[in-house]
């Protein structure tokens, strides 16, 4: 079937694009200061970034009051007004960072308002959701589960909001208990292997060895990784092997490798079996 | 412990921000024309979006060179150049729809010239994402699972691409079986609604009785959903109420509801018991 055209995945259409979005230390504008803004604030300091509400004091729910008074957020203690978007004062204080803000999220009461805040964004090409408005999105929310490293995000396309958190809720209760710490574990590995081995030619050789650990352990047996095992099963890198867990446990307390398919610098090379 | 601190969820940070991103109708040109490229364009193309690709034919991989003759996308056969953010042509064909694409993603083995391209995309506020370069990338594409309007995507914010996928699989084989089906029928059964009670004003009460809906019927019973059932279980939404699923089923043919709690038309009222 080589080169015929059926080996290839036929268009779906009618799907979202989800997208992790990257807005650490990016400025978010959020305008307004309800229920709904505090969501969306809580939603984007959780990406790390940094963020403004414009709105009038007197109008903030007590969780943004707190977010406020706690500096988790830069406040601007009025309506929106159109030069915001272009001349907005940076939360780091810096003047010379003053300009457009890098996404906007409005969750405000005023349909007329709304939509000309979301006309300006389109002008100045500023990512913007405006809520509750579909047409006047970028890009929508979803119901997103979360342990440590890990999230996961059900979108429905809008068909049923309610079954998108049913289904979230569904899958935080199948997932193997512990998972997050798992992928934290997962991670930290990979981290010391980037540093034993950093060379950018070596990056097919090292996502290929993850791939072979992250095969070979259960979740459980990631999550009680200790550092000294991952030292451990490192030593077994630069043979492309992967250890048998109960062979990195009878290494714990410097003990030397049962399996001797190790590479160990103080041979020089690798002793293959 | 109204209005104490304690009430209000911890800023957890180090995460994305998950995002269902509209593109439907929008313009995504593709830098590249290999096995990544041809991953990114099924990805948007998926999300309805209007493709360019910029490659010389030669570079183009099966999968791409496949969707290029079937006019899934627009092909500029050659490498690209700085001009080509600012005066695209349109997919469309439209002259006065020339300029800047909405998103770029590329995907070519040339650090240095997928590094200009990136710099370029962040002076005109374009958004983009250049492959393996997380740096220079405003969004990261993570696993996705998808069944029909249900989008689910797994993101292990670059611990555990392996173990992303892994758990995408996991969740796909946890669902329960034709789910997608399932939101499929309640989508339809949410836009019959909107069609008997359209105002604005009803929309809290709608949201309302929509929750209640999916609140009540297994997954399997919104798959079974015919259109003549979605109609009878209409009758009961302004009486505020949800009739049990063997209620609807002795509805089927035209019978009347042994259940008495219907608003029907032709009482002009409700018969509350």
């Amino acid at each position: 079937m080589a080169g015929s055209k059926e080996q290839f995945p036929d268009v779906k259409g009618g799907g979202s694009l989800i997208l992790a979005w990257q807005i650490k230390n990016k400025h978010v504008l959020v305008v307004g200061g309800g229920e709904v803004a505090a969501g969306r604030i809580l939603n984007v300091l959780d990406a790390d970034a940094l963020v403004t509400v414009i709105c009038p004091y007197s109008g903030l729910n007590p969780e943004v009051r707190h977010r406020v008074e706690q500096k988790q957020v830069q406040h601007i203690d009025r309506l929106f007004e159109p030069v915001d978007l272009e001349a907005l004062p940076h939360p780091s204080g810096d003047a010379e960072r003053t300009g457009p803000p890098d996404m906007v999220l409005v969750a405000i009461d005023d349909p007329d308002a709304s939509s000309q805040i979301w006309k300006l964004c389109k002008k100045l090409r500023i990512a913007a959701n405006i809520a509750d408005v579909p047409p006047e999105c970028d890009f929508y929310f979803g119901s997103v589960h979360r342990d440590g490293p890990l999230q996961i995000m059900v979108s429905t396309n809008g068909k049923g909001p309610r079954l998108a958190a049913s289904i979230r809720k569904f899958i935080a209760a199948s997932l193997p208990q512990d998972v997050g710490n798992a992928i934290e574990r997962i991670g930290r590995l990979r981290m010391k292997l980037r540093e034993i081995a950093p060379e950018t030619s070596e990056g097919p050789k090292r996502m290929k060895w993850m791939s072979k650990v992250s095969d070979k352990l259960t979740w459980n047996e990631m999550c009680d990784l200790t550092d000294e095992d991952m030292d451990n099963i490192l030593k077994y890198y630069n043979g492309g092997k992967v250890p048998e867990v109960d062979v990195i446990k009878g290494m714990r307390g410097g003990k030397a490798p049962e399996d001797l398919d190790v590479f160990d610098g103080s041979f020089g090379f690798s002793i293959g079996l």
